[in-house]
């Protein structure tokens, strides 16, 4: 049977949970992985060990890939447009994939060509000009590293002047050969914050999962409900078309999670972009018709992507994050046993503190009921209890 | 993160579908593969290639494993008791495999401690002793060799006495050093088959899937609608109760299916048993809320049982059966593009005429429309149709 063979970069739980549909689908998967241990490179078949910084080491691994895509955004552009240029099928590509890595970018060109909607923002090039901004829309205001950050690393938090040395000291460094910039932009004191996640081929189809509210704990996604509730039809009808117009503006392969904050007024503002599957749409392998993986390969091959639309009136994922217990596996017994209708995915990971080691999934007609029993199971696997 | 090694004998598509699960819970799964490109062997990352009824080598790989499951029945009891004698767990154990593995065995056992409704049947050591069978009951009757069979080979309808002849020539050899025997049966001139997945760890939980009519063709089978049409509570509630008396009389580990013949009176009878996850059962893994597989995996774990319920009023399963089209992922743009809520499921095997080589499911409230889809992918997929 002739295969088409795409390469993942980057061996997570992300490149990991794409091994599933791929098997379904007899997709050949080939993998570039960190280390021999990663999440992924613990069930993929092909796997190749290597850094993705090192050019030479991305290109051998490419030579025996029809296309490439990601487990995440770090690779260096400048390595996937000498691959580009070499006629290999990068998904998304790097002018994509840019706007993902540099969040200045993705302001400029949002604000610039679509005119999203975002906090004020302004680009900083010194300590100076962050005061100034922040004197002029009014503090407290947040400073983000313009790469590089990811789970709440590179964003801070400035209640006053005196507290924008702190950003400069930490992020005006290189990364991955790339000057990192700081971004001054309004603090939003949210509602709530929500996601949406957009699926797009390289023939233009595009699909979008329903609309999710996203819940944080330290910077990081523990929780997300969908549909998102009290949601109003005509709110989620614009951010479902907001969706849809930067994933069309930026030509996006594959999915974009557009991560958003939701005022007390119910309008919504820009917060990140990511361009492959996202925490956010983990709901989707139990929860809708088809996964957020399965239809990021499809639109990695250019096929006709699969129904988003939910199967139950509720879906919530909740993380687990990493805490005492160092044996998830050996936690499952009370969690099926209390839950038979409990899904769940684990990634394979060292226990760390705070590290999201996994998942659960819960779909039902009462909300109520669907979140408390994903989050007792979450937080029994992470070890947070100890009773039933 | 500490894992249990399940080895898995025999590389076909239902040890392939093994793996999704395994890779959802965590769970190292180890293949014995019949050679290196067999489907399962093209995913799984951990392969040995050997010959399951060598002695030394299935001693060998299960010394990496903590528990043994399969794909298939054929490997020889007498090493698998080796194994248990050894320590070993293997699950389902050779004392239950043995009623898969061999047709008179399963009917004398069902018979004599379940009483479990059965075609009139008879051991027949000779042609002379079929031909009795025959005039006693009367003519037509089935002919069956107690081994070896599988998709319609190893049974024979025989109209009168002159056809007795060719089943004793073609059946009574050895097959893998066990004495192969004929089962003269009653012909059961049936309204319809019906299938009944139950599923059953060790310390003696058991869940029962929804009851399936099943349709053949050729002796293979190509379809299963669940819930089987028309079949009323009561009689849903006694195949139930069937098949969780076999589960418990055979002590099962693991999946059993149970294949039925309704006559038109709407009664049933046994025709055959398999101890594995079962093509019966494939419409479970977009179709219920656990899947067979994840299930069977849970069961070899003795970890509790998922929710064994449909999430649809309807789900139909259609078998891919290889024609004329060799490529059957190119195949996927067109099913894809005109069926947004199709799922589909190809086994990476080579295409040969009336092979099974994926199958697909569809769900939803409407069964005509429902069936209408699947036949409609299937049969594409498999090259029987070219149009939309």
């Amino acid at each position: 049977m002739s295969r088409t063979t795409i390469g993942v970069i980057g061996g997570g739980q992300l490149a990991r949970m794409m091994y599933e549909p791929a098997i379904k689908l007899g997709i050949g998967l080939r993998l570039l992985a960190e280390g021999p241990d990663v999440g992924a490179a613990q069930i993929f078949k092909d796997v190749m060990v290597g850094d993705y910084t090192d050019e030479a080491t991305v290109k051998s691994f490419a030579s025996n890939c029809q296309i490439i895509t990601f487990d995440h955004e770090h690779v260096p552009t400048w390595i996937l447009r000498g691959l580009v240029a070499e006629g290999k099928l990068v998904r998304p590509g790097p002018d994509a994939l840019q706007h993902a890595q540099d969040k200045l970018l993705m302001r400029r060109r949002l604000t610039t060509s679509l005119d999203a909607p975002a906090p004020k923002w302004q680009a900083c090039a010194d300590a100076a000009e962050l005061r100034a901004f922040g004197a002029e829309i009014g503090f407290p205001i947040i400073a983000k590293a313009s790469r590089g950050g990811y789970d709440g690393h590179g964003v801070w938090k400035l209640d006053g002047p005196a507290d924008t040395g702190i950003p400069f000291e930490q992020a005006l460094t290189e990364s991955a050969g790339e000057k990192v910039e700081i971004i001054g932009e309004e603090f939003v004191d949210f509602a709530r914050e929500l996601s949406v996640i957009v699926v797009r081929s390289p023939s233009g189809q595009a699909v979008v999962y329903p609309v999710s509210e996203t819940i944080q704990r330290n910077g990081v996604c523990r929780e997300t409900i969908t549909p998102a509730p009290g949601l109003s039809d005509e709110q989620a009808a614009g951010i479902t078309r907001l969706g849809l117009d930067i994933a069309d503006e930026l030509q996006i392969t594959g999915v974009l999670a557009v991560e958003l904050m939701q005022r007390t007024d119910g309008s919504v503002v820009v917060n990140e972009l990511a361009l492959r599957p996202h925490n956010t749409g983990h709901w989707t392998i139990d929860g809708a018709h088809t996964s957020q993986f399965e239809n990021h390969l499809r639109a990695v091959l250019d096929l006709p992507l699969g129904d988003p639309r939910a199967r139950d009136p509720w879906c919530v994922m909740v993380n687990i994050l990493g805490g005492s217990n160092q044996d998830l596996p050996s936690e499952l017994l009370h969690c099926f046993a209390r839950d038979p209708k409990l899904r769940v995915e684990l990634y394979g990971k060292d226990v760390r503190p705070g590290r999201k080691v996994g998942h659960v999934n819960c779909y039902g007609d009462d909300l109520a009921e669907v979140r408390a029993r994903a989050e007792h199971a979450a937080r029994y696997l992470g070890g947070e209890i100890r009773e039933g």
